[in-house]
C-alpha cells in the first residue's frame, strides 16, 4: 500500500495552499495532493475567462510552487476514506495510507430543485472546471441574450466580462440591491450604476420563477413578478454548497450548512487530531458575530489552509483561524469596490451599537492628475468601545490593497481613535492626500460622533 | 487689535490641517491662517508640475475645505511672536492676539554654502513657492541639459519628469545607491535600473564639488572625482532644513538640527500649553530608534497637523504622536516604491536584531492579466520578539497603499506572526493570488527563520 504523511484531498486553492504550507512547515513529510483535475482554475479568475482573460488557458494555477517543494499530484480521486485506518482508497483503484489526512474538496454551484427548467440545455452553473467551462464557452459563442440570476460577485463579473465582449446581457437580483451580501445599499447602488452606464440591463427585487424551453433549449425566463424576457442562455451565480458527500461518507460531522465542522486548528471535531478541513467545505465562523458563516473565498480558503498546515504536528496557540472576516474585492471597469468585516445594515441586524462615518475624496493627488479616481470609504465601528468592526471602500484599481488595510485594521481588534494619529504614506500617483486621505477622515466623522455620545 | 482664538503660522499641508483639526474639534473657537502665498501648492505635487500636470496652476491645495469650515485666511507674514503675551506682529502691520498658536512653518531648501557657484544664474532649489517654481518653468523650457544632484524622492521624481518631457536629465548622488535614506540597495538599485531605461543618466557614489559658470550662467558641473559635466541648468535636491527663523526670533528653542523642540502633544518645550508646532518645523524623533529624526513628509506633518488640533485645548493621552514612522512613496512610470518604518541597513547600524523576508510575486493574477507587474515586499523583523519595524515594496500603482498596510502593522505593533494566519481579500484585477500573496510569504520566510534561531 502507498503510504504518505500527509494527504490531501483536493487540489483547488486550498489544497494547493495546504500541500505549500504542510511541505514548508514540516520537509521531512512527505505530503500528496490527490486531485480529479489535470489542470486547476484560479478561481477568482474564471469570470473573465469570458472576457479580459478570453480562454481558461490563461487561468490555470501553477503547479510548479508545490512541484519544486516535492509535494506529490496524484491524479485521481478519493472514494472513502477511512477515519480511524488512516487510509483513503482511490477511485481508479488502490488505497493510500496517511498520518494526516486534509479535507479541502471545495464546493459545487448551487441548482435549486424547485427551479423549473433548470435543466434545459444552455442553462449554465459556474463549477470550478476547466473542462465545463470550456465547453460553456464555445457553447456561449453562438448565442447572444443571456440572464444571469444572482448578482453576487461571480453574477456582476460574469455579466459585465460577458457585456464587454458584445453578449447582451441580464442581471437579475431578488434582492432590492445587487452586492447585498458584502455591501450596504448606498455601495450597492453605485456598482449597478457602473454596470448599467457599461450595458447590462440589471433587474433588482425580483427573483427566477421558472425558466421555459423551445425544442429542449432555453427560450425564456419568467421572473417572480411574472414579466418573462427572451433568453438564449441562463448562467446561474445563486451560491455554491459546500462538497461533502465524500466526508459524509466517510462518517464526519456537518453543521446545518453542510460545512464539516472544525474547530480554531482547523481540526476535524470528534475526530482524532490526524484529520483536517480547510477551505470551502470547511466550517467557518463570523470574526464578529460568531455565527456561523456560509461565505465562501479563496482567500479565507487560504487563510484556513496555512493554518492547518502549520498545526499538522504541533499545535500553536497564536496560529488559529479566528473566524472570518470576509475580505473581497470586484472590479467593474476602473472602478473597484472592496468590503471587509460587517456592512453597516448587517451590523445593526444582528444588533451591534454601530456609528459610522462615510468620506469620498481621490485616490491621487491633485485631482488635475491624469487617471484621478473618487475614493470613498466608509468605517462601520463598535459605539460602545470604538474598534473597528466593518469597512467598505469604492475607487481605482489600488482599493484592493486599502480593503487589506481594513482587513488588518479590524482583525487586530484596532480602535478607530488610533486611526486620528495615525500616519500613512500618500504620493499624487499613488494615493489620495494627506490632508484629505480618505480613511482618516472617515475615522474622523466617526470619532467625533462617538464623542457626542459620551 | 484684532483676536482670533487659534493662530496658525503657515498655510502649506501641516498650516492647513491644523486648521482643519482645530476647527473641527473646537468649533466654537475662531481660527485663522497667516500665510504668505496666495496660492498654496500641493507639496509633493511639485516634481510633477514640471511634466505631468505641466502646470503649477494644476497642483494648487483648494481653501475651500479650510473656508467652509469657517476658517479666516490672512495673506501676510508673522515678524514675531510674543511667546508670553500670546500676540503676533504682522509684517503689514497689525497684531494678532491668540488664545493658542501653532507655529507650521515648513522647511526651505538647502543651499549648502561650501558648494562654490551655487548662487550662479540657472541653479535652482525646489521650494514650496508657486512664483518662484513658475519662474524656473519659464527659465528652463530654454535649456536642454539638466543635472539634478541629489537622489532623494525629490530628485528623482524631478528626473524622471524632465526626462520624459525631453529635457537631457543626469542625477548625481554622492552614496552609492539612489534613494539610500529610505530604501536597501536591492530596492535602490531597482529603481536606478529603471530610471535609466527610461532615459535619465544617473551618476552614484559622486558628490558635486563646484559648479561652474561662464557669463554668470551655469556652463558644467566638477564632481568629487574630478569629472567635468556640462550643463545648462542645476537642480538642487540636496535636502530641506526646517524654517525657523521666527520661531528662533520669538524665542523658542530649537533642537540640535534645528527644529523646534515639541512633546508627543506638538506643545512647544519649556513653553505655556498654548504654544505648538507642527510639520517640517517641528522636532520629531523616529518612532523605533527614539533618535532625533530629520526626515520630512507632509504626511507626518499632516499626522502632527490632526494631533495638536485635537489636543489644543483638551489633552487626551491616546491621541499623542508617537514618533515618525516615515512612510512613504514614489513613481517612476507604472512602477512604484513604497517605504515604512525603518530599512535593514539603518536597522542593523542602530544595534536592532532583524530577520528579514522577501518575496516577490505579481500584483494581478493570473499574471497573463494585461498590466499585472511584479511586486516585492520585504518585511524588516525584530529577531527578539516578531514586532515587525519596516516593510519596503516595490511594485505597479498599488503598493502606494500596501505601504499604508505596512505603516499600519508597525504602528499597531503587529507581531509577524499574526500575518501567517492572516486573512486577505485578493482578486484578479487587484491584488496578487490568495495562495502567493506577497506580504504574506514574506511573513512565512521571516517566521522560518525565527523559527531556526529558537
Amino acid at each position: 500500500m502507498k503510504k504518505v504523511d500527509v494527504l490531501i484531498i483536493g487540489g483547488g486553492a486550498s489544497g494547493l495552499s495546504a500541500a505549500i504550507s504542510s511541505k514548508s512547515n514540516y520537509p521531512d513529510k512527505s505530503v500528496a495532493v490527490v486531485r480529479k483535475e489535470k489542470q486547476v482554475l484560479v478561481p477568482c479568475g474564471i469570470p473573465y475567462i469570458f472576457g479580459s482573460l478570453n480562454s481558461s488557458d490563461r487561468n490555470v494555477m501553477p503547479d510548479q510552487g508545490m512541484l519544486d517543494l516535492g509535494v506529490e499530484i496524484i491524479i485521481d480521486e478519493v472514494d472513502i476514506v477511512d477515519i480511524e485506518g488512516h487510509t483513503a482508497d482511490l477511485v481508479k483503484g488502490g488505497k493510500i495510507e496517511f498520518e494526516k489526512v486534509i479535507f479541502a474538496t471545495g464546493s459545487i454551484p448551487t441548482k435549486p430543485k424547485w427551479l423549473k427548467g433548470a435543466d434545459l440545455e444552455n442553462v449554465f452553473t459556474i463549477p470550478k472546471n476547466k473542462i465545463y467551462l470550456d465547453e460553456m464557452h464555445d457553447q456561449l459563442k453562438g448565442l447572444k441574450k443571456i440572464i444571469t440570476i444572482g448578482a453576487g460577485f461571480i453574477g456582476v463579473e460574469m455579466s459585465d466580462e460577458m457585456n464587454k465582449e458584445g453578449w447582451d446581457v441580464t442581471l437579475v437580483e431578488l434582492e432590492p440591491t445587487i452586492l447585498s451580501r458584502a455591501f450596504d445599499k448606498e455601495f450597492g447602488d453605485k456598482a449597478e450604476e457602473l454596470l448599467v452606464k457599461r450595458g447590462v440591463k440589471v433587474i433588482t427585487g425580483k427573483g427566477v420563477k421558472e425558466i421555459i424551453g423551445t425544442d429542449g433549449k432555453v427560450s425564456s425566463v419568467i421572473l417572480t413578478s411574472g414579466e418573462e424576457i427572451e433568453a438564449d442562455a441562463v448562467i446561474l451565480s445563486m451560491g455554491y454548497a459546500p462538497n461533502t458527500a465524500l466526508a459524509e461518507k466517510s462518517g464526519l460531522e456537518l453543521n446545518k450548512f453542510g460545512f464539516i465542522k472544525t474547530c480554531e486548528y482547523m481540526r476535524v471535531e470528534n475526530c482524532s487530531s490526524d484529520i483536517f478541513a480547510v477551505g470551502d467545505c470547511a466550517e467557518k465562523r463570523d470574526f464578529l458575530t460568531r455565527r456561523l458563516s456560509t461565505t465562501m473565498l479563496a482567500s479565507t480558503a487560504c487563510a484556513e489552509a496555512r493554518v492547518a498546515g502549520m498545526n499538522l504536528y504541533e499545535l500553536s496557540p497564536c496560529k488559529v483561524f479566528g473566524g472570518t472576516i470576509a475580505i473581497y474585492n470586484t472590479a467593474i471597469g476602473d472602478s473597484a469596490f472592496g468590503t471587509a468585516g460587517i456592512t453597516e445594515e448587517r451590523a445593526r441586524q444582528d444588533n451591534f451599537d454601530v456609528v459610522v462615518g462615510s468620506f469620498t475624496g481621490i485616490d491621487k493627488h491633485p485631482r488635475t492628475l491624469e487617471g484621478t479616481h473618487e475614493q470613498t470609504v466608509k468605517l462601520i465601528v463598535a459605539g460602545d468601545c470604538g474598534m473597528i468592526i466593518g469597512g467598505e471602500v469604492f475607487g481605482g484599481i489600488s482599493i484592493g490593497e486599502l480593503t487589506n488595510t481594513l482587513g488588518f485594521l479590524i482583525q487586530n481588534h484596532v480602535n478607530v481613535k488610533t486611526l486620528l494619529t495615525a500616519q500613512i504614506g500618500t504620493h499624487p500617483m499613488l494615493t489620495g492626500s494627506p490632508a484629505a486621505y480618505p480613511l482618516i477622515k472617515a475615522a474622523e466623522i466617526v470619532a467625533k460622533k462617538l464623542k457626542c455620545r459620551s
